[in-house]
């Protein structure tokens, strides 16, 4: 193997090089105190677990995005955390066991066997953030409004919001007494946003014309917030869930506004992503320029009941590089280029430490200069000690 | 499996929970930030390599403590970061190809295929720094100064700090034309610090007589500062190089003494932990009740030939898990408690987490109350809006 291949990484394993590494700090750290100051306690779950735990009520596309290792110590499988969503919910239901309204948050790297377009390659940095144990619409508002939060304070203009969900299209299913086989092809319709395909499935499957008519009306109601009203109607007749369903939306869409008055809403009634794991909203945001979602969410009651209690949840997660590079690269603070020795000039540096600033030391024999240290300042001696002066190239910049 | 074995976590493998996390949280921030006010850039290493760049010169103990995993996309053996200083060896070396001095720091979460006694078990917080581009014994000197500051920001007293230099070994060695065998079998019983054993090697081993006499010397060569002294005399008639690493251990100590002077110094010229790694100066950092080093550093010069590129470097890393056990765990602030609605809140509430508050606002319905979300105060309504006030539980701490 030669010197060159040795050093190869493997697609979406990535090294974060200076400076986009201290922005990614400084921006893990801007999320992770809006959390703390809206009453969310971080957690760190742990980066492997045994599979069974680790996959517990997940689905199959986790399964097959987990790495998978043998426990030496035991001979069981263990799985390297692909999502820690479910991973904090086991937290909440198992670890904590607190009553009442619980608020995690995160930020951890996991992997993911495969690179698909998933934020972060094959080594996400994900944060987020979840509310535990309160099924209302309070605690969705929050969570709404605390993804857009995160993304402006990542630097975001223009975010477009799609809502969703899921409630909706269960409540037409279980209404329309749909067999497991039916429902499936009924779902691979939507998943296609195909009208003919979903005539087609809906003709074979749904019996009752009114249901059938809502069921097709499904790829039809996406849009703006009119989207809302033309959905009163076509559901006017539908199962109370989706009346209820409908109403939160709605609510949802008052709320963001009140604070969020910028955002753009899209509505899309036939969004199924997750299916297996939401149960009530969902969303994604977007940003102009990026092709996939900043930041995804929705509601997923009863994850932990696996282990061994049900809890309303609610969450959201962010990918942190991807996030990082909504603003430009930038590197943290102004450093000031010290020379190697000097009498007095260690107590000079040490105070300038001391006060916060950042002071770059040469090392005795150094050959290159400050301009690769972030320094645009440097420390010349003066006649009572030392003295910062901006660099002869930074001049215009005291 | 039942629902109890479902959240059983591997070995080692441990979940971090609040207040504990917020605890680390705060001791990372502390520790980067001391790195970036001297001038080390942060980077992150991926947590996954291909085995040939991860594994390559850094000796079996490394591949024993690295989980495999078979890279899907490729079909070749990808392994997962059991230690980050290679990787940042690899970066300074390739990635960044600097000219001069590079200083770089990290924190990372890395994995080990067994739980033998290292700190943080198998998925320590591994935080460090490394400074590449400079032989000379100034940048042992800081790195050693900011080893022990890292201990006094994460809140230890008292230290012990075990130095010793591979360089005196090394040049008996080679002064005295070992064989690798016998080289091998002196440096087995210098490892059990066995007199007997190593008087029998250097018997069967050293013919020159004023060598075998050094050998022999090494293993009582512990101790305080004396030990140099004692040294000076043992090693008078010793290879010129021999003579350069006590006066490099004379000047670390002093040099470390003018700003560390409450630091115990215990030195051992036997010791020869990394003996395949380090190649100058090393040490370990101890604090009464811990039966493990809590810093562990030294110079190990030449690492990224590998990667085409053999630069000076020393550095030090720590376990960020079991330095956050240091000090008492506390909770991040005093919260602000808040009820779930009233006229005006919203404003309140705002205003005060744009002021850094943490205000934990509680949803409808919700039973329970502050205690469990570290709130020592609440909102309580006012004649012209709200009001802050101590909980009636911690009134006396207003």
């Amino acid at each position: 193997m030669t010197i060159a291949d040795r050093w190869l990484l493997p697609d979406g394993m990535d090294e974060v090089l200076p400076p986009q590494a201290s922005r990614m700090e400084e921006l893990r750290r801007a999320l992770l105190d809006l959390y703390h100051g809206w009453g969310y306690d971080q957690v760190m779950p742990p980066p492997v677990e045994f599979l069974d735990s680790l996959l517990t009520g997940t689905g199959t596309e986790l399964d097959l995005q987990t790495f998978k290792l043998t426990d030496q110590m035991t001979g069981r499988m263990m799985g390297a955390s692909a999502d820690v969503t479910p991973q904090v919910a086991r937290m909440d239901a198992h670890s904590l066991k607190r009553q009442g309204p619980v608020r995690l948050c995160y930020c951890a790297n996991v992997l993911r066997a495969k690179a698909d377009q998933y934020q972060g390659g094959r080594s996400p940095v994900q944060v987020g953030l979840e509310l535990f144990g309160h099924a209302g619409l309070e605690a969705d508002l929050e969570v709404l409004r605390l993804a857009l939060t995160s993304l402006s304070v990542a630097g975001a203009g223009e975010v477009h919001l799609a809502l969703g969900h899921i409630g909706i299209y269960r409540s037409l299913v279980e209404a329309a007494e749909l067999s497991l086989e039916q429902e499936r092809a009924v779902f691979k319709a939507l998943e296609l946003k195909s009208p003919g395909a979903l005539s087609s499935r809906v003709d074979e499957c749904v019996t009752d014309p009114a249901l059938a008519e809502m069921f097709r009306a499904l790829v039809t109601l996406h849009g703006g917030p009119e989207v809302l009203d033309e959905a009163r109607e076509v559901f006017a007749e539908a199962p109370q869930a989706v009346g209820a369903a409908l109403d939160q939306l709605r609510a949802l869409h008052r709320g963001v506004m009140a604070e969020h008055p910028e955002v753009e809403f899209y509505f899309d009634l036939a969004e199924l992503r997750g299916y297996q794991y939401h149960t009530g909203m969902m969303f994604s945001a977007y940003v102009p320029g990026y092709g996939q979602a900043l930041a995804k969410g929705g509601r997923y009651d009863d994850t932990g009941r696996a282990f061994g209690r049900a809890r309303p949840a609610t969450g959201f997660s962010l990918e942190l590089k991807l996030l990082a590079t909504l603003t430009p690269r930038e590197s943290r603070g102004n450093g000031i280029w010290a020379p190697a020795e000097g009498e007095g000039l260690a107590e000079a540096v040490k105070e300038l430490r001391q006060r916060g600033e950042r002071v770059v030391q040469a090392l005795p024999g150094q050959r290159t200069g400050p301009e690769q240290h972030y320094c645009q300042r440097h420390l010349v001696p003066a006649d009572d000690g030392w003295r910062v002066e901006a660099l002869p190239a930074f001049g215009d910049l005291t």
